[in-house]
């Protein structure tokens, strides 16, 4: 047996219990292996639809998959990386005063019933708070399957508490982040040809083509989600943070009550941005993202979509990408809300109602000459 | 790339969003691909289980399914036809004043896990209003699966808005429907072989021949169905009407919250149908459907079950089939209501706790001789 | 067909319906077989992390499992094990006026995806009460897979009605009744194969050698239930105890409302156990339990354990047994609680918040020497 460890002997048992890591406990190029690789299967597929009813092609139909160059239908993007992600939470951020922000997310490599995905982390950036109290860790994970294909790529960073006050503060080291994926670094798979796309396979009639830089589309449907709706899904990606499950310990925060996770909040309403993005057939990137506003149990989400870019991928004529940002709105619908901002005394803030704000990346067919 | 639509240049958001079919858009012959195939694997089943607490031997059990003859268990009846039916509603129902019926419904071949089915339509009636302002379509819809065997195929007619109320009203064509699906148009597979079923494997000691006409059976069970449950079945099944899922909108309605989906129900009233009825394999036809009163979260389902017709079905002496009414009941067992209907100054309505009111043909296994 | 019955006639609608068995329906060695065998598919698996947040490494990591000698990653624990028990309750303990115990529950082969349990009880014991209304019936039930292989071994006694008051007394007959599974019948699969297992795949750093008798550990997190999700899992069991789902009879009753099922509660408490028990890698027995309070929806579940012994395996040095006692207590987490009991003049009673007692013995690797 190989043990991480060396302890030999026996435990008092609140030493069983893990804490999770402070901030002194991370140093720089630190590789952190995270706990239980996980197997997805058509289980988890049906599921993900069931939570959030997502219509998107290539994770509903073997056959549409398969005439564009799958091997199979593919496991939806987000619902894979939410499982990838969620492996980091009890090593990286369990003791998270705040969530700060993530970039660079690179969907590498499709995702099939089946494989079974292994994450870790390296810390490539550290800076310490001036109060001494805390500080901010930047990370970049990486998730692979069994065949040790990298599958998912991306960075982010958390501001984490110190434990030990009396602990040296490391040196501050910054990471240099892209603001964007850039379009020749998109994966765009090499088996993946788009040229025999059917328009008629997704029902919407728009591609790559007819988007402009500008535009902007107000996704009609609402969906309620329920406490018992988000807790399922948070629980089937195996991320742990605390503060999704446990309502007592919620009804003494100033939430009164259990927080959605921000992540199955992307989920939805790229789901919601079916109707009008119908042939944003995969996603290649997010570039960052903002969770503006908490969602709790009974909220309805909407969301709306504005085409940030366009680009052609080098060497493909049959597919191309266009940069997204998608606005998720709680309780009024997208129609209904102008701007994502508000300004007070002339200081620009979120709308209250707006929850999230993701500039993200998809590759779409484009229409043939 | 095959495009089915001849539109180059960029569109303003608001004509990226499909608003749906309206009256005029139909025409007699009309032929609708359906939007999205959907491949239905194991999770669907596990999923469907957990909702409804089905029973049924078929899908339960691959051994007495193989027994049988299936080349594994078939996916529930009603879980694959809720998903075929589920591809009509953007292209045919989405704008309808009002889901009038369905009749003729066939269950033409086993779906197994794997399958991947697709959806079509044809107009087969049209009738304007004589308000001008809607009119009710016919369609025949047929479902196949990846090897282009057809799988179901039903007819429904719906009143659907007129948008354009300048356009010219058409011929109206009534299509001639029957009553029911007669026993010797039933589809009763050749592989399926039931001389060797034994009646343990179910539980239920009843087989067709012990079934009298008129004998009616209150099933005792009841099942409470939250707002989480319907909505998670409906998105399973890729139903994106939207006055399922949208509080905020449903809050402004007369009804003033999220309806139930009518298919769910009669799943659910299928599923507590079980004890009396387990030896009812398989679904061979439902005749015709009345979703008598709407149904919400939290109500508790209950049913009954009368026997409407027994028939043989030619050069089987295995196997024959029941016609049966199944009659969903809401907030009161179905052992407290003796009749569907009540009479208000003389005139017969539908009780307010009466839910459902189906026609529907099952196979079941006779009594060898 | 082989029909399992005499009769021929037709029946009254009252006689469709089972109404389960009474106190003088069971004899001494009947032999019951429960009606539909089921098959459980990666459905199951993904649903149940879903429902419980599970995150044991055997049942999530195909890649970890076949590191361990297994086929593949096997079906969890007690997922298997509340769907082989659910296909008792019909025949058993529909009538029950109490579920009273259970004992001696056998972990002796891995399910896997794909697998089909079968479950058939005998009677081996019978006790009616003094007041001549019911009586204890004492049964052991197997359940096996489609390979005929025993899965689960248990026994359970239940308090059930007497139907028929003039029924003669059956002789009482007591079973002898192991206090627990000895460590040398406990099932260590000949092919598990622990001398390689790494902690990392875990994220828990203790073995077997680090544990010690009496210690506690106190598992940090908590859980909240809703109805629908323990709905939802009960109905995935096929558990239909009618006092799980019918909302309108439970408004009837002392309790208001939907009961949770215990089982569910030994699985969220399982779940909860992660933190702290990370390498306890499979169940091989469960000794004793007591379900000491109700649990409704809405409540939150906390857990600890307590080490009540130590055992190594004959003929085995990579792995051995711990005897653990799991405690379940609703809506105080376990820290706050220091013992399951309390004091009312001097009588010990449990304490109003603790909801399961469950004695139970795990296998876990031990550290290489």
């Amino acid at each position: 047996m190989s043990s991480t460890n060396n302890h030999t002997t026996s435990k008092a048992s609140a030493e069983k219990v893990s804490t999770g890591n402070f901030f002194e406990d991370f140093h720089l190029n630190q590789v952190i292996q995270h706990a239980t690789p996980r197997t997805i299967g058509d289980g988890e597929v049906a599921l993900y639809i069931a939570l959030t009813g997502a219509r998107q092609v290539l994770p509903s139909a073997e056959t549409v998959a398969q005439s564009l160059g799958y091997r199979t239908r593919p496991i939806d993007d987000l619902l894979a990386f939410h499982i990838a992600f969620g492996k980091t939470v009890p090593d990286i951020s369990v003791n998270a005063v705040a969530n700060l922000g993530y970039a660079d997310v690179r969907f590498l490599h499709p995702v099939y019933a089946g494989d079974t995905l292994s994450t870790s982390s390296t810390v490539i950036g550290l800076k310490q708070n001036s109060n001494g109290k805390s500080g901010v860790v930047y990370v970049r994970s990486v998730s692979i399957n069994q065949l040790q294909q990298p599958v998912f790529s991306w960075v982010r960073w958390v501001m984490v508490h110190r434990n030990n006050l009396d602990a040296a503060a490391p040196e501050t080291v910054l990471p240099n982040l892209l603001n964007f994926v850039p379009a020749e670094e998109l994966n765009v798979p090499s088996f993946l040809d788009a040229r025999k796309f059917d328009t008629t396979s997704t029902g919407g009639q728009y591609v790559w083509d007819d988007y402009a830089v500008g535009e902007r589309i107000n996704h009609p449907a609402g969906m309620t989600i329920s406490d018992s709706d988000h807790t399922l899904a948070t629980k089937l990606y195996q991320n742990n943070a605390r503060l999704h499950f446990d309502d007592v310990m919620m009804k003494k925060t100033a939430f009164g009550r259990r927080l959605m996770y921000g992540g199955h909040i992307i989920s939805l309403c790229r789901a919601l941005s079916h109707d009008g993005l119908e042939n944003a057939l995969t996603i290649a990137a997010i570039n960052a993202g903002t969770h503006c506003n908490p969602t709790f149990g009974d909220d309805t989400i909407y969301t709306w979509t504005e085409v940030l870019d366009k680009w052609a991928i080098p060497n493909r004529n049959d597919i191309a990408a266009l940069r997204l940002r998608m606005v998720g709105v709680k309780n009024m619908s997208a129609e209904t809300l102008a701007s994502t901002h508000v300004s007070n005394d002339g200081k620009q803030s979120y709308h209250p109602n707006v929850v999230l704000d993701l500039d993200y990346t998809v590759l779409m067919p484009k229409r043939s000459v």
